[in-house]
């Protein structure tokens, strides 16, 4: 088994390969003058068994173009086996049509990533995990919990809250690897205009306690600060904030979180971050169990 | 039969439509804030002969991915045939691995169009017509030169010169178009540099009259450039470009090619244009003409 870092791997390539014992290269990537990307795969690996490891945030549109040319390049090659491992999957929230008449823009792209030559597929924490049933091939799903509770570990009798439904799995999850207890917030989300509010908030459970806020993605941080807001009303005595995907999409998203008073932000390296505000925990031990 | 314009047709789909004699609709679309694309078809199109215009312009990954998006969305939606019309294609120019281990981008692009639900294929004058063998299903070029020629009448005896071999079938038609004669240069370039250098020059049939240069592409100008300077050596009273795809990728492009003497530049609307030294030809007539 070899590990290729694609464009857009973040460190991660070099992590797994560290974690696994086998060698690392990275592609030869470009963009031309008018905008196209270039990709080759500079080394000889006919017969491998390859791992190509290509995150797809911000811009995501050509980090999958870049992904797509490996495969298609490494196919080329005659590998024995491709695994994509795409850390931070782009479009995995519109893994439903919502409304009718909406592209199911996470079929197109785990369909393109089948269809230019990836024979497995590991994602870190999908939006949600029945979308990757769009893969047609062996897809997996790498749990980074592990890592995120022992970045979380020395924190006192701490109360997880999934800031919605959906989190609620996640949360328990995170609660069960620190032996915390959980609750959660019911929110609901305008299709149209984007705009979250709350239906149900948290309980007296609070009260006095460092809240753990987990969500997979932070994106404008609404949701967050929402969700520090009700806690701190709820007599919370410290909000924490931990979400695996950190997007942070406003410039003024991390000032907005802190001031909320969430006192840390914690999130992985599936997206590159240049804060000093976030503390960035390693996902490559989760993708290497997959492996 | 419709025309549903995607986000790239650049007037293209309703020129289209008019010609056609058809309806034509715009699709729903919008970026989210992180930077993904939304696409949703907001009519009713169950049964119908769908075709989509989406030019693949800058920035191509996103045009390409909204494409594919389209194609996903207009599949759901149960319409009879999907013909996708790219006026510009993409990555056509990666239509060969010049080195080992490259991505053969335009196939990448070709079968993901494809898959995505596009039953046939249009694409104005690619790069190497040969390119379009990648797209398994009906694939077919529109051939703008009898619009570019009708921009070009009235010039005095012109000749028509090919910058370089690859150019020559496009100069051999237009000269036909016009009942003019032609010439053509050798160009090198350097796969790594990017950089161009002239074979073999132009012959004295130049001397005393107008040229006409004519490629695919206009990207950094250097082609057109070099071929108006050699043009101007060998003697040629006036020199004009014309070329399918005016891409001018650097911000001073234009002015570089009117530096070089070059009195009209003349492109056709497969790329958005904005500078008034520009002239541009509507391309619907030669689609319509393949639909």
């Amino acid at each position: 088994m070899i590990v290729i870092g694609g464009s857009a791997h973040n460190g991660i390539g070099q992590s797994l390969a560290k974690i696994l014992g086998v060698k690392f290269y990275e592609v030869e990537h470009k963009v031309f003058p008018d905008g196209e990307s270039y990709i080759r795969i500079p080394m000889d690996v006919m017969g491998e068994d390859v791992v190509v490891v290509q995150s797809t945030y911000y811009p995501q549109d050509k980090h999958v173009m870049e992904l797509l040319l490996m495969l298609e390049a490494l196919n080329a090659l005659m590998v024995s086996n491709v695994t994509a491992v795409v850390p931070y999957l782009a479009y995995s929230r519109q893994d439903r049509r919502f409304r009718h008449g909406e592209a199911l823009s996470i079929k197109v792209v785990l369909q393109a990533i089948r269809h230019s030559g990836a024979n497995s597929l590991v994602v870190v924490e999908p939006h949600h995990p029945d979308a990757l049933a769009h893969f047609e091939g062996d897809a997996r799903i790498a749990d980074p919990i592990p890592e995120l509770a022992s970045a979380l570990k020395g924190i006192n009798d701490p109360v997880i809250l999934a800031p919605d439904k959906g989190a609620l799995d996640r949360a328990q999850r995170l609660a069960k690897a620190l032996g915390a207890d959980y609750d959660y917030l019911e929110k609901s989300r305008d299709r149209v205009t984007g705009e979250v509010s709350l239906v149900s908030g948290p309980t007296e459970k609070l009260r006095g306690r460092s809240v753990i806020l987990v969500d997979d993605i932070i994106s404008t941080g609404g949701t967050m600060v929402l969700a520090a807001k009700a806690s701190y009303e709820a007599g919370a005595k410290e909000v924490i904030a931990t979400a695996v995907h950190g997007l942070f999409v406003s410039d003024n998203t991390i000032e907005r979180i802190k001031a909320a008073g969430i006192k840390r932000i914690i999130v992985t390296n599936t997206v590159p971050q240049t804060s000093p505000h976030v503390e960035v925990v390693d996902v490559s031990p989760s993708i290497a169990r997959k492996l």
